[in-house]
């Protein structure tokens, strides 16, 4: 059976990595790809790396016909998914990659966005899309919350060790590394070749980030206190790819057994043998990801190390790999991509 | 049915391209992965982006039973393949990435290599691995020796214009721009960070580099005269990816009207509309090539530009296609990747 | 004696190159730094680069007390130079680092820039500032009009061969490689680091480029015949450089020659022995010029590789250097900085 | 009066630094220049871009005179600088860029560097050449010991924050990206352009790293107690630069206020306001070092940020600062160039 799919916001870096994933599903058909400032143009013209594949032209979204959609990716700017996806008929399964969702507080989403949510009912349903760590409500959600690309890499290196009470929760230290393609495919200034490539700049930094609300809601809610981490993403000049150095307090060798032993079975998170670090390169292309674990030479201070490509595992690729959830597709369907290296 | 394979030089790029297309194929298997100096490492040592792979660990070419393998990719250093190739039971199939095959006269081979050929017989029967234009005699071949990549690159551009008569054969001036990955993964200085991020730099200029033998061999043979093209690399800070502007005397509309016929039904050619012309970051991770055909101001003069990503469509992916071939699988098994973008 | 010097446009990037070369140079006062969006902003804002310069605000082009002027650096949007030339006092010396003197013919100016020419009769007084060919009209001359970056490039390649008849001018074919800072400040989704980094793609082929214009008129006027070269330029995912494969009929050896005498005494143009070609890398951030001439396997056929930084001898080195000249400084002052490598 | 200087190793990127720095300085001379592997060589052929200067062709140690020298510049690999000072005349002035005589406690050095030290009279008389923090000592020394390019960013960040007692000395945590030049130009698979240009990578974690010496032996000196700080560097695909991030507690204002006293004559350190940050690409190619506070949401946790160029100020720049001193210069001479950007 072929799953009929829509994608809004197809002209964004999200948008176009989910059709070249798409491209080699069994059993995902695309028949709308909209583009608000593009609507009109054929894909190879905004992405001609997508030429050889057969696509809808893109329209806006008020020309979609969603009676013909089965699954929707709303691959939007923040804000707009709030109005659209409520007004969406009820049988469109949504994967929204997107903020508007991730916060399930009407009042933490208003303090990290400054507006008031829009749907505030759907808020409440809408399931936190860490897939590691929410199979079994993504499966049956109509409505699914992907997650920051930064909250992602840094969950995944974090939550069982907070899960486990292996860590100081007053003490952890986030220090991000970030391919630029995060930033998306608006135009910055600080965001031209000539600015980034012979540049590494932190932004965001001391608190200002607005991944911190999703860590915050789940640290807190894991630990049962509340946790701020410290939290630092810079800019490095690589287009894919997320690298967290994450400092903590805690036995390094104790860390490394829970991470290992909560991710024996998952398909796409591959933990390192004790000792070693990955490398952002490790991953691009794909929906993996590598964490490592590094004891200090000072007793009880570890430094946990986690990589993901962020258009991939940290967005379009979590995305599919919850789609195939909701849709009764394995969860590895289109998704077992090998890194591409060099 | 699944195919036993073998890969020779399996530490090399590509080699690893090899690995990663077979990630993904569904009728493949690997059963040996040789490679000289790193022989008893893990896959994943040597390449950690290849970890959630199980994959035999690297041996030498001797340990390898070649009773067990159905055919072998041969990534290796130019010159080693031709005892190789002579001694192995004649039931394996061979598909050969490297130099020493492709071109069929000793001489030419002595005269571009240094040394004499070690296996006259077999460098006969050796099908030349271009596969848009060789495609039947590699679905019977035992043997075919995969193109260097640039000569791949330009005779996607050049090849149906010469068959057609319709460029001036004493004025063609080729000039490329390729991504470093091409050098492969060994140690020189030239190669280094720090030497090539911000160089562009040509080599091999002016009639030395060994690709020439290959054009020479193909386009005299087409031409039925002798044809020696005036042909320029250059490296550029970019992994993946050649490059060619190929300047013509000839009639740019009628030259594009050629390449549009002779590649319309080929799955992994793309001929652009008149007046485009593609960019290497089109093709990277794909085995596409993508070409563009671009008149001049002044009338009887064109530009055609060719592209692919020489680790995949220049080397393993075209070894791939013509394995597909050679194994009586569909061409296209386990090639329909999207490029990467960005 | 100090000079003071005004910069109009200078929250570019050959208006920052320009602060960067005075900081260094011994008798240059920065008295005006003007900046239409930017104005109001500190320079260290702009480019935090500069912050430890002590440097006069950003003003708009109104707040300019021109009195106070010796000589003022136009770097300013193709256009806006002619009204503003024609209002100045007098006294005041320009180097127009655009393109609105370059082309003496208003004709020619309008052909290539779609406008008519709003100051013609300053126009027939420009002269047109490629140092090592107009040193003696520039020294008097109280408008300099830069030269485009590719202009200069190949015309250092090229000027002595078509002054001595050394090539076939029928069959000249400029491919060039184009660090991304030619393309200025301005925002293009085109220009964004995660569009250009893992890219190289031609732009303004088969005969539109602007720069045309200054070919044409150079060539043409040397050789006292029409001169209409192939000219492709690309850009490569560097800051910084321009490498220029010129492909010529003449005779290699002879063509190196030629060369050589013509440039054994100047001070920023650097012949390689003969066999030899420059890279891009070898010239980043300075004034120097390297040229190369390789001969091709077939007589006859010869290549000349010239490579400078776009931004210094290609634009705003070669405007200090016209305004030493203009100033009755050394023509060298300030311009003596070594490459910066790797 | 001209200062005679003769660089050690100069085929290094630290040596080809030098040789750029003093290509604008106006009293050094540079009368030998050697080169183990790469003796007889012209330094032309080893680094095309100092072509333009008339420079003593590369030569072995032994075939310098020593007696027409009166500073050396020893730029080697660990470990040769200690027998070959000892040797020296003793008029011959050294500023040493290696590891050799950093660390004061032949222990220590043995510690971090394996063998036991070969000078160590000379060891102990040997200047610490942080300038900042050792301008008088600098002056009269006959020996310098360059800092560690690492150990000199973040000791700007951290010495006044620590000498005036405004932190936790047990939670420092610094983690660092470092352009790949700091690998020097030795042959590494790791540091090629395939491997690096998509990757980023920490190396050394965990407390392995040699810098660590200098951290320990400085930072416990000052305290009066032991300081073991947490450090990891990590390779960015850019040439030049290190940007530190310090995560520290103390209060942010205070630490501020310290930097900003600690270096207001300073030329080149450059304190940023409060609450900014500086990006690696704000020094590249210059002298200066930029510091930034920030002050995280939770108080009592702040980010100091430190960035300089690592061939420069990190180690050609500062030996050359060091000379300046030692030959009775303004320490700034041939040190004020401006930032090379973009």
């Amino acid at each position: 059976m072929t799953h009929k799919i829509a994608i809004l916001g197809a002209s964004g870096y999200t948008g176009a990595e989910l059709v070249r994933l798409i491209a080699t599903h069994p059993s995902m058909e695309i028949v709308a790809l909209s583009a608000d400032r593009k609507a009109g143009m054929e894909m190879a013209e905004v992405y001609p790396q997508l030429r050889h594949l057969d696509l809808p032209r893109l329209v806006t979204m008020d020309e979609i016909d969603f009676d013909q959609v089965d699954l929707c990716f709303a691959a939007l700017p923040h804000g707009l998914s709030q109005a659209l996806v409520r007004d969406l008929p009820e049988r469109v399964k949504v994967v929204d990659l997107g903020a508007d969702f991730r916060l399930a507080d009407p009042d933490d989403y208003t303090k990290w966005y400054g507006n008031a949510h829009e749907a505030t009912e759907l808020q409440k349903t809408a399931v936190y899309g860490l897939t590691e760590f929410n199979r079994d409500r993504i499966r049956d959600a109509r409505l699914v919350a992907g997650t920051g690309c930064n909250a992602a890499t840094v969950q995944f290196a974090l939550r069982p060790l907070i899960e486990e009470g292996l860590i100081d929760l007053d003490r952890i230290i986030c220090d991000l590394k970030n391919g630029v393609s995060g930033a998306g495919r608006s135009l910055k200034e600080n965001m031209l070749f000539a600015e980034r490539s012979t540049d590494v700049q932190g932004y965001a930094q001391g608190g200002k980030h607005r991944h911190l609300g999703e860590f915050d809601q789940e640290f807190s809610r894991i630990a049962g206190r509340k946790v701020e981490i410290m939290f630092t993403p810079h800019l490095v000049p690589v287009n894919r790819g997320i690298l967290a150095d994450c400092y903590v307090e805690g036995d390094p060798k104790a860390i490394h057994n829970a991470l290992v032993a909560r991710y024996e079975a998952e398909p796409f998170i591959e933990v390192l043998p004790f000792g070693q670090a990955p490398g952002m390169g490790h991953v691009m292309g794909s929906n993996f990801c590598h964490i490592g674990v590094i004891g200090d030479r000072v007793p009880g201070r570890a430094l946990v190390v986690s990589t993901l490509d962020n258009l991939c595992k940290g967005s379009s690729g979590q995305a599919m790999q919850n789609a195939n959830l909701m849709l009764g597709e394995d969860e590895t369907t289109g998704l077992m991509l090998a890194p591409v290296f060099p």
